[in-house]
């Protein structure tokens, strides 16, 4: 199914997404230095280097590496590794914003359900994300953005949660395109239990995908760990409903750091639920968009995916040029005015008044009446 | 009442304001030549400078000053004249952005109804202007804001109309404060006739002003020119709704010229109200503001009116240092765990969890049980 990593690759690597949380530089480097078969070996050793050996200590006898793969296989899932060709490099960007007291490094491996390639999947694709504690307004929003960008060929990732993420996967599967979800618990453990049904979905017409290993249960900051492999997954996020306080500002200022183009919708000023959407775009962290098609102008290739701007209906009026325009105004609606007293009004020659309305009759916005004119039906909208 | 004009001055720019339409380049450059009395007089006489012998052909005959004048006084109000103490010497700087192709020069005067002078009223001022068909949100949010300027000192400017302008000056009146309505008709003459109840108590207390003389109509034309006024008068301009097409973008487009802080408050996706606001916003033209503490923001003195970023609601658990908040997630909450299966939940050493778990105990965030441990009510939260 997968091809590139090794056997002996694939089981070290499964081993250590279960030995030690993600996101951890010290192991991040140590991969790096002597591969994930040798990193492996070292932290099972009796002397682990020391700035993970802490993270590891309880852990580091706990190798089901096996027994995870055969449950994965089991579920119809796989391990998707670095080295095989599926895996989505963008994710490795995430090294280059990482810092010491802020490690967001880029997954050790991904554990997968699902029949899509990953990377082909989430070439062309935005993120949604958005409160759980979501309003029937936000809910409509996410529903209506994602199927937008479902439709047009984009697929949409998102974290899973009840609320804005719900609401932005099913609206995808409703367009017929793949969604996927990451979760930050085991991918034969999706949480929460309400979206089961969601999540089976996801499983045959998209993908569950977690860094964790099956079995693993979803504890609180494993949610904010994880919310950096939303932001480095797609081409772009857009936040939809967050309060003041909302794990989808961490998936918004991981895109920011990655500058991949961040996004949010505002809301009524009156609903708690868009506090977090306004003040990333007041502050100009994010870009204020309302529509799937604005979406695309960011994230969409240039020349591709533009947007229209919006436009009001369009009157005759409008395309008058300045010197018509004024005249127009001295011609009254409800009875015909001689052409001395229309000059007089609009504050213009007679000469030119009498040449404006010429041209206004042509237009069908003034007609004669006796010796004076009026207003048409077209000329008073 | 007012100072600086002499009566000759006076009754000249009385006069301007009547036989030409007003934001003319021509008749300021005629004035700034030769002042208004002598421009008043070449206009008058058979050769009137090319550039605007047009624009006055009709009218120039139509000499009232004195009876305009008249009649402003028996109204209780006044024309100030840039001559005066009052004028507000903000509106100069339309000059500098007024072309040919689209004048947009100060007032020639200012007829006034009101007691306040106009220079003090206007020196910590805010336009708020929107949809004449605004929602009920929209006069909600413009109510809002203007009774939290005007309750700080500020004063509203806006242009009288039905929907958000009268809205903000009702709020206004409500906090007690001055308002500013900046008409597109005779003084005597306020639009819409709806509001004359409004036009009545802002002429009590606050003012009503306009460009044009008693008795002049509100041609359609004239809202567009009156809006450099609103822009120009006031320290910054919000928009609180705005179709696609709408008045209210004129006042921004000058705000945004004159170097004026322009904001726009945002409403659903979904209302085709906020569709103006959101553009500006979108495309960096307006800054989102969501109360009036972030309208003064921008507009107020640096630290004398400055926002408090909004926050959530801080528990205990936000106040943890990271190690403390790992080894938190590693207890369980429905029954006691002893400390070596707390470090291998947590990824923790042993000695470090013991560490961890005494300070947590001490913050009242986990307790001990038998020889284990759990968390307490506030470690649950």
């Amino acid at each position: 199914m997968t091809s590139g990593a090794s056997d002996e690759v694939r089981f070290a690597r499964a081993a250590l997404t279960r030995i030690c949380e993600p996101a951890s530089q010290g192991l991040a480097k140590l991969i790096a230095r002597c591969g994930p078969v040798e990193a492996l070996d070292r932290l099972c050793r009796d002397q682990p280097p020391k700035d993970i050996a802490g993270a590891v200590e309880g852990r580091r006898g706990d190798i089901r590496a096996q027994r995870d793969l055969d449950n994965i296989h089991a579920l119809g899932g796989r391990l998707v590794c670095p080295e095989d060709d599926e895996w989505p490099v963008q994710l490795d960007q995430l090294v280059t914003v990482s810092h010491e007291n802020d490690p967001v490094m880029p997954p050790v491996a991904l554990w997968i359900r699902g029949l899509e390639d990953v990377s082909a999947v989430c070439a062309r694709s935005v993120s949604i994300v958005g409160s759980r504690a979501a309003s029937s307004y936000g809910t409509h929003v996410a529903g209506e953005l994602a199927y937008g960008l479902a439709d047009r060929g984009w697929t949409v990732v998102s974290g899973g949660a009840y609320g804005i993420d719900g609401s932005g996967h099913r609206a995808a599967l409703a367009a017929g395109a793949p969604t996927v979800a990451v979760l930050a618990s085991g991918v034969d453990r999706p949480y929460p239990l309400g979206h089961h049904a969601l999540f089976d979905r996801i499983a045959t017409e998209g993908l569950l995908i977690s860094e964790w290993p099956p079995g693993c249960s979803p504890q609180r900051q494993r949610f904010l760990v994880r919310n950096r492999v939303i932001a480095a997954l797609s081409g772009g996020t857009v936040v939809v409903e967050a309060a003041a306080r909302s794990g989808a500002r961490m998936t918004a200022r991981r895109a920011t750091e990655l500058c991949r183009p961040l996004m949010a919708v505002p809301g009524p000023v009156t609903s708690a639920m868009s506090v977090g959407a306004h003040q990333l775009i007041r502050t100009g962290t994010a870009t204020l968009v309302t529509s799937a098609a604005e979406v695309l102008d960011l994230v969409g290739q240039i020349g591709v995916d533009m947007a229209e701007p919006p436009r009001g209906p369009i009157t005759a009026r409008d395309a008058l040029p300045p010197e018509l325009a004024q005249v127009l105004e001295g011609v009254p609606a409800r009875r015909a005015a001689p052409p001395d007293e229309i000059a007089v009004q609009a504050g213009v020659r007679l000469s030119d008044a009498l040449r404006a309305l010429s041209r206004l009759i042509g237009a069908g916005l003034v007609d004669e009446h006796g010796n004076g004119y009026r207003l048409t039906k077209a000329g008073r909208r």
